[in-house]
């Protein structure tokens, strides 16, 4: 941290100029957010200038402390204060705002943007994913280089992230765990987009996160030397810290400000102007940054430049001194997987009844021990998702093991994996039962949007978990998910087709994966009879071949290729040829060649049959129209579990009587 | 609430009795959560029979107290509960505990067991349904009747409760209303699934309640007079009242009481034994109910018999008296709808653009001219969904409108959407942008189970929204929508189609409607030209019929409309025959006959196509695999919307091209 003394002049044209760039952006698009810049540009000038330790001209840079902003529509503040410190983003990007193709999208973009740490705009995902960041520091810090990783997570925040369920979770988390590497600025403007906060909203935020075991300050957000100074107490405190900053929307807009007009759209030139005049600028100019201006934030640059050369040299001095940690560390930021990894893939021998969710805990048990820093848990159903990683400690406020508790906060659960998957070198993984997965669709869909590889361990995956009953079995939920683009969904037919979806899962670092698995017990399948449970990698594959003329395929996933392999049985017995096709991946598969698909489905005049114990969408595409889709069109009941599936029509012999009606 | 002087004795009996069948039922069905019944019973027991006003004789009785088991797999203590105070709920009932069509399933359903208030299960939704119904409630009282409708919400919760951000967020908004009719009891046990709370929960629950504005009382989970005086003091103040119960997981089972072990298994025949030594009863008996208890717990039927008969009493009066509002609700509570009511939707001229949010804005203020108990509100985004209600005033703390501001809380919204539609006569909505709807699953799919009938109110609704780019543009959304069993969504493509697809909304009294609504204005089509937008009520018809032979069916929905209609004009201006159907609703096109769908859809050699800007998962099953899908493959961006739309393919030169090439 910078802390040469506040040349106040300069900090107040530099944050004038951060204020009317957002300003001018938002005007020239016709479109955006410009209040939360204009409140909140001096905070921001503190933190870019004198407390982020950051290196504009290397964004990814591993020991920089990361900036979040929670707030995602106030993204030309973003956009400004990396432009002025010199990110590789030029006043030209800033007035290509919100167009196509442009630098500068509306809401900030991870891997789109140089300096933009993760996607925000839903409100509270980025408080959330914050507080996983702050848990990857920890770990790294602490299994690792104490030192080299030693840096902080800002996050700045509005009214909406306090209000957001999600944001309430990582904060309780967040204070158990003491993260004491995390700062969160609320911007508390009192102004909503319907008015002001008073119409909805009266919690004593400061007594609340005090609750939450937080340590709380507050600030008034135009006083510089006030926040400054809360910024250095915030980070010598054990907790993580709030700072509750008293700002004020639109600040400087005359008619405007602590408005909810200032919120979601133009000032209007004439505002706009009036607002420039405000400030002491010449209201005839747009994007102006005073050369005294550009050169004092440019400093930050060039001092961002020595600071990571001076970690650089820490970094290749621990390594000269033989420090392993830090030498696998190296290996798998570049590569999370060492190699040969999959060697340690679980082989399970036929014939043994065995869950798939128990397949995976074996697996993940086995992958753990391969995988140094593979880390995840479940929310609060680790002994139903089989998620214990046994041989590692647990993530607590003292030590961070690899066993993380997340409690029963599915929501924040799924945004502190995006914040642990943004950690170079982690490999988190996350689980919960697959109707649960509602609860945490938000942070799956950033997930995919950023490319992010986090595992879902989806458990108890249909009407097959039985006495539950209806809340708990989900029926649309395969569906839903695989209607999130860059989502892999996979659902495994026994154990080792469990230990291939971990293969698939781990090997897809392009987006997240979720793996779908049994409550019940399912027949382990002899692979000596059957085809290769490697066909998982190629999404969908051959199970069983046909034995007469091919007249049917069905096509199933998960714990309905029992039922599909019995059918199979019955109807050869009948004399009619029928294939079994495993299809747990819709995603993979549609990633196969041409040829190899139609080789799967077969195809001219055969009956092609979908058979799986969730709503049917979609699986047209596989079967065509002509094709019979045995599924779920309600939701389910409480009972045991074979009863569920006779009533729900999952036997073979219900389905062989739907098939021969049909032929 | 009935004061007279607790006997100890029989009360400590009736305590043990409703324990001890409990652990008998999930025993029995091998299957179940013994934990938390054998920790609440004290609590329920006064609940149920000194402070609850409920008539078992009646559970649909509108005066009654209303009773949340948000930790829904505590079941068996509500099954328990109803069975001894006398609902028609037999003790065999209880032996069939999760069983196939039994009355006792593995969570609490509504409409499914008589006393059941609402479905429970996943954890946090029955405590925001609560605070709903809390709502409903005050504006009953206020807007139609003080003293008949002066009936509290009681929930009785779990840890897994206070966790949840839906609780949270349901929380922060009751404490803001100041809702003085609702006590939640918080079973403080300490223990969770994973093990010990501390693992990840060190909340101050207190405190953080305060911070909301509650009420906040503590007392131990075993002390009867403690618990009892809560209770009354609960009522006596003026803000939501939260009762901290230090309680006992598995209470009275030697071993496994206070650990994990008691939470979700049975206890097993020795530990169940030695339970029932523990509170000196006869190990040998099962589901044993002492004749002094039943005697003592069916009391509160006879004097719930008393309290509705002397309600119904204040009722007749009241009516005879001419209270014209207690007669409007009389009806509303039968049949929300008054008779005419669709006479108020309004027509739009064509030829004037109208975003379909806006019309929503204009149908939805017509409607509630005339339907006096429509409410509702927006997730703080109401000047852009068009959610406000022109003629109606807020619900403050003071004031009970039909405004609700509900705040950036979605998940709390659709929670709180189930307990307002749970209140006779009332007939809620809510609003939020489309990709928002993930933060809000739960709820939805839980009104679609229970057959409850809100309203959403999605816009923005594809790319179509521009530059707030894609993590506000919903591109899975319809899919994962229409998965959901018993939720209508409907997308209606022009201002005409909106009004209607307000009466296929409020006609849909069997389950939720999300409608689906443009951010961009849309041409209002002229009906003499195009077919009447009634058609919304069958869920699609023909917009546009072919003028020459039938080549081309483009089948659309919402804004797609107008691209395929120009698509359809330059097709004709070829000579291919090109007919446009309007497809808003799946569900209600489901339902129609075969024939009716043939029709639309045509028969025979032509080329289906299906447009519409999402993911295209499922149309399928309208156009056939030989059919064209022209949709989103991917996230969106951000930039003006016209460019987004060229972009992505949505033009007709673009589709037109398209289609030349596969016919």
């Amino acid at each position: 941290m910078d802390m040469e003394i506040l040349d106040r002049n300069l900090a107040r044209t530099s944050i004038d100029t951060i204020r009317l760039l957002a300003a001018d952006g938002v005007e020239k698009a016709c479109s955006g957010h410009p209040g939360t810049p204009m409140e909140a540009a001096p905070i921001a000038y503190l933190l870019f200038t004198r407390h982020l330790r950051h290196n504009p001209a290397n964004p990814d840079w591993p020991g920089r402390d990361r900036f979040i902003l929670s707030c995602g529509h106030a993204s030309m503040l973003l956009y400004s204060m990396l432009h002025l410190t010199g990110y590789d983003l030029a006043l030209d990007d800033l007035k290509q705002f919100r167009q196509m193709g442009s630098r500068t999208p509306g809401h900030p973009e991870f891997g789109h943007t140089p300096g933009v740490e993760t996607t925000t705009g839903p409100l509270g995902q980025g408080f959330a994913v914050g507080v996983g960041m702050a848990m990857g520091a920890r770990l790294l810090a602490e299994q690792v280089h104490a030192e080299l990783f030693d840096y902080r997570v800002f996050t700045l925040c509005s009214d909406g992230d306090m209000m957001e369920g999600v944001a309430a979770e990582a904060a309780s988390l967040a204070g158990h765990l003491r993260l004491d590497n995390l700062t969160c600025i609320y911007l508390d403007n009192r102004i909503t987009i319907e008015g002001r906060t008073e119409l909805t909203f009266s919690d004593n935020t400061a007594s609340r996160f005090l609750a939450y075991g937080w340590h709380v300050q507050q600030v008034e957000g135009e006083n510089l030397p006030e926040i400054d100074e809360a910024l250095v107490r915030a980070t010598k405190d054990p907790r993580p810290s709030l700072i509750i900053a008293r700002t004020h929307i639109g600040y400087g807009a005359p008619r405007k400000q602590d408005t909810a007009e200032a919120h979601g759209a133009p000032l209007g030139a004439e505002e706009l102007r009036q607002t420039k005049l405000f400030f002491g600028r010449d209201p005839e100019r747009f994007f102006d940054v005073p050369d005294a201006v550009k050169e004092h934030m440019l400093r930050v640059r060039q001092r961002g430049i020595v600071l990571e050369e001076s970690w650089r040299n820490g970094l290749n001095e621990a390594v000269a001194g033989g420090n392993s940690a830090l030498q696998s560390w190296l290996q798998a930021a570049e590569q999370p997987l060492p190699p040969g990894w999959d060697a340690a893939l679980p082989h399970f021998p036929a014939g043994k009844d065995m869950a798939t969710r128990q397949a995976s805990g074996v697996t993940l048990n086995a992958l753990a021990e391969v995988i140094p820093l593979l880390l995840g848990g479940s929310a609060d159903l680790a002994p139903s998702n089989n998620t214990h990683l046994e041989n590692a400690e647990a993530f607590g406020s003292a030590v961070s093991g690899r066993n993380i508790h997340f409690g029963v906060r599915e929501h924040a659960m799924g945004a502190i994996l995006n914040g642990l998957a943004h950690t170079p070198g982690l490999v988190p993984f996350g689980g919960t039962f697959l109707v649960f997965s509602d609860y945490m669709r938000p942070p799956m869909r950033l997930a995919a949007m950023m490319g992010l590889a986090p595992i879902y361990v989806f458990t108890h995956d249909s009407i097959g978990l039985g006495e539950d009953g209806p809340t708990h079995q989900p029926v649309e939920h395969l569906a839903a998910l695989r209607a999130i683009p860059n989502l892999a969904v996979i659902r495994p037919c026994d154990a080792n087709e469990t230990a291939q979806a971990w293969r698939a899962a781990l090997s897809n670092r392009q987006g997240p994966t979720a793996l779908i698995l049994t409550r019940q017990k399912l027949e382990t399948l002899d692979r000596n009879i059957y085809a290769s449970a490697e066909g998982v990698l190629r999404g969908g594959y051959i199970l069983a071949s046909e034995e007469s003329p091919l007249r049917v395929v069905l096509v199933a996933s998960g714990s309905e290729i029992q039922v599909a392999l019995r059918t199979r049985m019955l109807l050869q017995a009948e004399g009619y040829g029928a294939r079994v096709v495993s299809l747990p991946c819709w995603e993979l598969f549609d990633a196969q060649g041409q040829a190899y698909r139609d080789q799967v489905l077969a195809s001219g005049e055969v009956l092609r049959v979908a058979v799986e114990a969730g709503v049917g969408m979609g699986w047209e595409r596989y079967i065509g129209t002509a094709g019979l889709t045995l599924c779920m069109r309600s939701f389910g009941a409480s009972a045991p579990f074979e009863q569920l599936m006779e009533k729900y029509g999952f036997t073979a012999e219900q389905l062989v009587a739907c098939i021969k009606q049909r032929l």
